[in-house]
């Protein structure tokens, strides 16, 4: 993508985030229609879609050769990342949303023939907004941030991780990873992934594991993540495939290769 | 207490708060000077000690009958709770201080002849004070919050929980804890004892539990949470003992019972 598009694309997107935030907080204290999808604990409100809608509307009208990739499913049926596709979470983290009225976000990637060009991910109640353009650094609100220190000890590194890797499952040996975090010195949850991949941007979490994302959890993350010099790759060590659900292991540099070789390809399953 | 003998020391406790997070504030980018106390992974810095200090000196001037129990040793000898004692974490969440600079927060909990009277927990970076007084309700900053909710599962529970605990250790089975884990909608972890008190108060965590604290880190979110209708015992259904260190469980009284005998009574070491 040329520059020029990429900032003038920069400036639409940032808008329509910022303007869908608003919405959500002048509605944050109205009652909530919640439903479930996949299981009893993956939820989703009408907050959600319209939020999703919010997007596809606006993206339709003014970039109709634009994909959306989105969670709620207003956008379009996406098999390869040919062409110009936003990749968007509409509100990241709905059980805080619906629990907490906090500690959610909208998460946008914009992703141009694979290549990933733009990443906002905006922390809605907090008003504070992570951003990055591709080969531009990255950003919170007007304060850029810092590349990732290049002197970390895994022992002295604090990791966002899901309480449930630590117990029995399909994906992972769980005492590989309670073996982690016992290493670590110091491991964190707090219920959305895109502000968990912003906080390894910012340097507050050194890494951020998972075991089963969708491409809109981390589509921007990945983007501002890769601006501070962090790195992001699937649980062996593979590039992301941001057409299926993926693992996924983010941080510091200094950092991946113990996380990759002593804990998780020992974990493998 | 009388109430007017409180209502003048939660003023006087209040600004002291206040004024305690403003240095903090402005010495947050300030070169931090860190030590280690009984692991490498407990933390230390002098802004823990000055900020205790700060609290020690101004107790002894104003209120010289009082005692000062806090973390970092600037106060007295605490054998019993007789009398007005201070219970004080300068700065709880250290870890996050250091790492974060954020999500850190002082813990001041005042009690007479063992009761509480007063309890202030304030997330100095945002600003928030969560404060009650006994038989006065609790407050985020100028708000009262709500009763907790009487209608509440634990299938649709959030809790607090250090990673640690389903970790093979020394407290507690680790299975039963990941079997608890497997059961409520959501966990979460913070780094901040205080404030995951002060979230369980607030409505937005439905139980945090702990193994092993000190009376400081919960001193002030026991009567905070007890304002709200919430409870809070030790890992055996027992009252906390604030003269040493304990095992908490405080959530809304509606889980309690299920936590309490259906997880930690199995999960007894």
């Amino acid at each position: 993508m040329e520059r020029n598009t990429r900032q003038s694309l920069f400036s639409q997107a940032k808008q329509w985030v910022l303007e869908a935030g608003e919405i959500i907080r002048e509605k944050i204290d109205d009652p909530l229609v919640i439903d479930t999808k996949s299981n009893a604990n993956d939820l989703v409100t009408t907050m959600d879609k319209e939020t999703e809608q919010f997007f596809a509307s606006k993206i339709k009208k003014n970039y109709p050769d634009h994909l959306l990739f989105g969670e709620e499913g207003y956008g379009d049926k996406i098999e390869s990342l040919d062409g110009t596709i936003w990749i968007v979470d509409p509100i990241d983290g709905t059980m805080n949303f619906v629990h907490q009225k906090r500690g959610f976000a909208i998460s946008v990637g914009i992703y141009h023939d694979g290549v990933g060009e733009i990443g906002l991910i905006y922390d809605v109640m907090a008003d504070v907004l992570y951003h990055a353009q591709k080969n531009g650094g990255a950003y919170k609100n007007k304060q850029q941030l810092e590349q990732l220190s290049s002197s970390l000890n895994l022992q002295e590194s604090i990791l966002g991780l899901n309480h449930f890797w630590l117990c029995e499952n399909s994906l992972v040996d769980e005492r590989e990873m309670q073996r982690l975090v016992k290493t670590v010195r110091g491991t964190r949850s707090t219920g959305s992934a895109a502000l968990e991949m912003a906080y390894v941007a910012e340097g507050n979490f050194d890494g951020y594991l998972a075991m089963r994302l969708s491409p809109w959890d981390i589509a921007a993350g990945m983007i501002i993540i890769n601006e501070v010099g962090g790195v992001t790759t699937d649980r062996h060590g593979h590039p992301i495939n941001l057409l299926e659900r993926t693992s996924l292991v983010t941080c510091n540099k200094e950092i991946q290769h113990h996380i990759l070789n002593d804990f998780l390809a020992k974990g493998k399953k």
